[in-house]
């Protein structure tokens, strides 16, 4: 009987020696936790200094306001749910007058974008501020002319304080200004798991099964992509010519065959699956992963300076792919807490909604 | 010099007397305050005793929750925006597949509607609970069948637990208990203002020209049908006969030529205005009033059982038009702080949005 206290310790203290080592594979193959520190922290989220609380909290009210939108009921929150894991849970987007997004795309997630290495399924855009340019003049989306936002904004006298005292007595609000401020925003949405808590230190965050599954994770090619601090956000090739069975990716054929990696963060809350939203089982996601997209070779043709992808399909077992799962669930993250905004009134010289509508 | 100060305080003291008899005249006239007592507001939003912090939370979750309509993407909060005066800010309700409200019914706030006597323009409902089943299902708004809905619900765990911890082991997670968890949140969204302050016996609460609104207010009838606590939610006489510009009124005619009268508080945040939300400018809005539904003779015809509705227009002066609208004003009230909810993840079981988006 007085054994079993002995083993058990033993097998803990072999356990933590195995998460050490753990921990350490996972670094080198380039995974990077959250940072603890809030200074470490700031310098990722915010390497030219450009939030300050003022343009934060401007920014949280644009992004919730519909009137940034040509209809007046669209907002950003609209397909980046902050309540749904900064998704909107539907195959492709939909906007305005319910327009599906036309190149079959599924909105990403905004919850640690700032860690992306560039913006949009195709990577055409360099940062949060660029990007949010984008959805709010689409047609399909915000739909909303840039005057008429400038407008919109500038004929509510609560906002134009606001953006004076985010940014100077001078500034211009446009949709530059204005998307800005929404990114100063979006620059805080991180959510730190229990796998950041792993990696900075907790050997005990994971449990056994979750270790199992980032051990198999690396060791089978996945990290090649899902790398980094957001695990994806970085441009990498896009297998075009397989069997691949959800392979309509919109315009990317164009784009160099390349697609940027979505992040595996809080992945639980953010199905259906893929740029094109065709997969709603996380299960059946890591099988096809295995078979289509790991383990690839790469060819650069010099004629055409295109990329030759051979794709070189993975082995994963039942087991495997459990641990996989296992560990995905494990970046489920802490969510910073938002309070609804309550937005200033329009005025009556504010431009009215334009809906569109019958 | 040492006249002045007298001369001062005599001018503040007789403003004073004259506030204690204005807010008498405004309690005989059947304007009531939002009560500061706690035990006092808990007794008039609450008097069945349903409100527990645990259907409250769950409710709210539920009212921000968009898997609580068909296409995954309509929320309660799309057309009762908690951070714009509860209201959608667009004339008539867009909703499901982008429809137009077909009776031309602009949504009405959800903000102190608590303590409205009736819901819906119609008044076809006579508590929140009752209410919030209305749009859920229908198909313009956000057209989910009731059996579709529970099945949502309930294939959510987080949800299922909530729903126990709120109702007990046995509930049954339907249409009737969501709304009624609905109903529950929606009850504690009352927005105190400085005019309840003034009711309340702060007499310098109001400004001397928001007191000669009120006065004015009183005094030419408005306070006939913007009364109680809301400053309406009753139902009230329609003048249908008139020449009243904005008369499309749906399918009141059908309904004894009854409405439900719209409350006042947060009126500014509120436009557009009117049933049909065809006015935007709100001293236009009450000099309208003043001319097509103030004063009024009612007389019940036997032979039809309906009203027979005699107009008498009041006569506004410019003056009284601002002394109105800047009491209007005072009744912007004080938001409770709502913070943004997590919403638990759908499962594998969980039926999935159906946009009917092509």
């Amino acid at each position: 009987m007085k054994l079993l206290p002995i083993l058990l310790i033993s097998t803990i203290s072999s356990f933590l020696v195995a998460s050490t080592s753990l921990m350490e594979q996972a670094k080198k193959a380039g995974l990077k936790p959250i940072p603890i520190d809030k200074k470490e922290l700031k310098k990722l989220i915010d390497p030219k200094r450009v939030i300050t609380p003022q343009r934060v909290e401007l920014g949280k009210k644009l992004y919730f306001d519909p009137r940034v939108s040509k209809s007046g009921l669209i907002n950003c929150n609209w397909c980046h749910n902050l309540g749904r894991g900064g998704v909107d849970g539907v195959p492709k987007a939909i906007g305005h007058k319910w327009s599906p997004n036309p190149h079959y795309l599924n909105s990403p997630t905004v919850y640690n974008a700032v860690f992306f290495k560039r913006q949009f399924w195709n990577g055409r855009s360099a940062s949060l501020e660029d990007q949010a340019q984008g959805p709010i003049q689409a047609g399909v989306e915000m739909a909303i002319d840039h005057n008429l936002l400038a407008k919109r904004i500038n004929s509510i006298p609560a906002y134009v304080d606001e953006f004076k005292k985010a940014y100077g007595k001078n500034v211009k609000i446009d949709l530059k200004s204005i998307a800005n401020a929404i990114g100063a925003f979006e620059r805080t949405l991180v959510t730190p798991s229990r796998y950041d808590d792993f990696l900075n230190g907790d050997k005990k965050a994971l449990t056994k099964q979750e270790q199992k599954g980032l051990k198999t994770f690396i060791d089978k090619g996945c990290v090649t992509c899902h790398t980094d601090i957001a695990l994806g956000g970085s441009m990498k090739p896009f297998e075009l010519n397989s069997k691949y069975k959800f392979r309509d990716v919109g315009d990317f054929v164009a784009n160099n065959k390349m697609v940027k990696v979505p992040t595996l963060r809080n992945i639980t809350e953010t199905a259906p699956y893929f740029h094109n939203g065709q997969m709603w089982n996380l299960r059946d996601v890591i099988k096809e992963m295995g078979k289509v997209q790991v383990g690839y070779k790469i060819k650069k043709e010099k004629s055409t300076n295109k990329f030759d992808i051979k794709i070189m399909p993975i082995s994963l077992s039942e087991k495997d792919v459990d641990n996989i799962l296992s560990f995905l669930k494990s970046l489920k993250g802490r969510k910073p807490t938002i309070i609804f905004p309550q937005l200033p009134e329009s005025t009556l010289q504010t431009p009215k909604p334009i809906t569109d509508s019958k």
